[in-house]
């Protein structure tokens, strides 16, 4: 420990963990103190779900519910389920039955619930996945660029290099997927993994092509390659038959599927889940499934998810039949009316401005904004104490200069009025920048 | 990733974390499966607590105790509660002002609340804090031998090497703590922090004497050291007059003071935090608090701690006026008539057996015993599958063989009955191998 002097110690950051001093790490924090610093500010900016149908009512009564199915269902004692939901648990958790249920129902995913982890979030999902696929200064892992800012995290925390691979119009583009693989291996590389997000992804919006999906599959199996899918917004498809997730594809056993309800649950119960089935080989002493493996990791990290959040999602789950499709039907009519309302607003305000476009995602949180100017932390800080909206660069998710007049909207926890008044200031600025 | 030939991948375990083939990860993995293959056994290997006084209306009692704390005294409405519980909420959490207020009254800590990160448990704690300590290969921690098996963990997940320092009758050995330290800086290492648990230390149910504290607070200054004090067991001193923290003693800021409220708040909600005061420096950009880089980590790994899990524990916390001691009255009570019986028990059925002896804790949860026969594996399967009873060999906590004739007994869940029957089967092992 270095200090500074002898007496009250102070820290050096660069004495601490690199990815304190990462340039993700510092953008992020910087996006978050501009949002601080402007609270008053319209923010097109979070991606939180929509706030609007909370009930105080719905915890107590998922609670009874998942309360009800230990004992009828599962012939538990009462004194069973107090330990259950107040006691240390099982380290994989203790709805992954239900999470297998409803895997089955809303996507047609079959899954052995000792394959299922419950994890704290989708991010813990992420972090024991990379941990455990990181043997050595070797290994890396592929990931479609640009990148979720959660992925960034998780393998600067398990110190894996994030291979990025662009983009295509349907999905992942598959040539440069195959070139970047073969180019990393024969450079002395093991690549673990190609993380990505087939539905809404963050941030980009869009989803893969049905076609795109198989072909991915194909090339897995090909080039003997593992996918991490990460699905937290497949839900909000609008219409009543939704693209199969690559997990349901999968006859190989090449998807490690990473799920959150975070979107689709009660984000503040901080639930998540990762199925991973792939037989592990061991040398000495018996195999078993990697799921097995995260959970010895999960172990050391947070010994088990808070069986009380489970009982919250369980609950839930059960009083939905299982579909979290039926469960968000409100939300789901939220997000579609958002969307429309940001992409009309922004013809009506923006529609044949030189330069000035946009994608138009089917459903999801984001829309994302090209415009002919650089869009950089200083035009966010202007965005926010000039004209009172904030957005997220999309600079900070590329690799390359691919995102450097871009933006990202996130349409998820808007109302009609605030849609309308982040839209004129975003104008506004926009203007002004053009002229 | 290497597979078995094309289709269907098989990872290989050599080719996962190193963590995840250590033989401390194998022999925890190990005691679980005895556990699992005989629950009919008599455990008296499992530190859980107490479950008799469990009561489902606690739960919705805390939930609205921390709601109306929100609304009356934070000045909350009704939709800032709903989002603080059903929403993302602060890396570092909602309750940091409620620890910082039991700290005071329970601990004579002065905490302030922005240097208290809530948690998932202590465990993400431990990980995080070493994590963010290791910045490289040169970095270690030292540890009391033996260690905590939670520690041995995060150290594994963040491959830092634990150093062993030997306990002492009192505490801590502390001029082996001064060699140790000196030969490893000598020999290239940066020793970043040295970790112990002052109070009824797991494994070894022995806590450090005032003087020990007192002293070893002088050599952290003398020989410029952060100490990391975890405290889970100190609510459990009987006596009105319980030992001062390291954490309270201390005027240097060199603690890094861990919390848990597994064994005094609920266990189920899985919510720790660390108060970690200590400022950083840096190159460029703000400095802060250790807290604040800690957070960083956090929002990488699980992102915020469930803030409905948060509510359970800042809910009991105001139910007692802040105070864990009080609302421990009960527990408190039960741990020690069950030491107590377990001590007796022992006395009257090994007291003078030649070469049997066991240590005295004033309090906390574990007892360790001493016998003239190698208390390995094998041993634990016998005593499981033919004397139905089970315990904890300490060996797997020792890094010298130290350990391996002693076995560590918890006195936590158990009831007078159990404690007969387990005592009179351990007692009847014991007699057993030494005929």
């Amino acid at each position: 420990m270095d200090t500074i002097g002898i007496g009250r110690p102070v820290l050096e950051r660069g004495l601490l963990h690199a990815s304190l001093s990462d340039p993700a790490m510092e953008s992020m924090n910087l996006l978050n103190q501009v949002a601080e610093r402007y609270p008053k500010a319209v923010s097109l900016a979070a991606g939180r779900p929509f706030e609007g149908f909370y009930d105080l009512e719905d915890m107590n009564r998922y609670l009874n519910v998942f309360c009800s199915y230990l004992t009828r269902e599962r012939g538990l004692s009462e004194r069973d389920v107090l330990r259950i939901l107040y006691q240390y648990g099982p380290t994989k958790g203790v709805i992954g039955e239900l999470i297998a249920r409803h895997l089955a129902v809303d996507e047609a995913i079959e899954a052995q619930p000792a394959a299922v982890v419950v994890t704290v979030g989708a991010q813990e999902a992420m972090y024991l996945v990379l941990r455990a696929l990181r043997a050595g200064p070797q290994d890396a892992v592929l990931a479609v660029d640009p990148t979720y800012v959660g992925l960034t995290g998780a393998a600067l925390l398990a110190e894996m290099p994030v291979l990025p691979v662009p983009v295509a119009e349907d999905g992942i583009d598959l040539d440069a997927l195959v070139v970047t693989l073969r180019r990393a291996r024969a450079a002395g590389r093991r690549v673990r993994a190609c993380y990505l997000i087939p539905d809404f992804a963050n941030p980009i919006g869009l989803s893969m092509s049905a076609d795109n999906r198989v072909r991915l599959l194909e090339v897995a199996r090909s080039e003997d390659l593992l996918l991490i899918e990460d699905n937290a917004y497949g839900v909000f498809h609008p219409g009543a038959e939704r693209p199969r997730t690559l997990r349901s594809l999968d006859r190989d056993g090449r998807v490690i599927y990473i799920g959150s309800f975070a979107k689709t649950g009660v984000a503040g119960a901080r639930v998540g889940f990762v199925v991973a089935d792939q037989p592990v080989a061991a040398a000495a002493g018996p195999g078993g499934l990697l799921a097995d493996e995260l959970g010895k990791l999960k172990s050391m990290l947070t010994v088990n998810t808070s069986p009380i959040a489970q009982a919250v999602i369980g609950g839930k789950l059960i009083a939905h039949d299982f579909s979290l499709v039926a469960a968000n039907r409100r939300e789901r009519a939220v997000y579609a009316a958002n969307l429309q309302a940001v992409l009309t607003g922004l013809d009506r305000r923006l529609g044949g401005l030189d330069g000035v476009g946009w994608n138009r995602p089917e459903g999801g949180f984001f829309v994302v904004l090209t415009v002919p100017f650089e869009v950089d932390d200083a035009l966010l800080e202007q965005a926010a104490e000039e004209f009172g909206v904030l957005f997220t660069p999309m600079r900070h998710f590329h690799s390359t200069p691919a995102g450097d007049r871009q933006l990202r909207l996130s349409i998820s926890n808007l109302t009609p009025e605030v849609i309308d008044e982040g839209l004129d200031r975003l104008a506004a600025l926009i203007r002004h920048r053009l002229a």
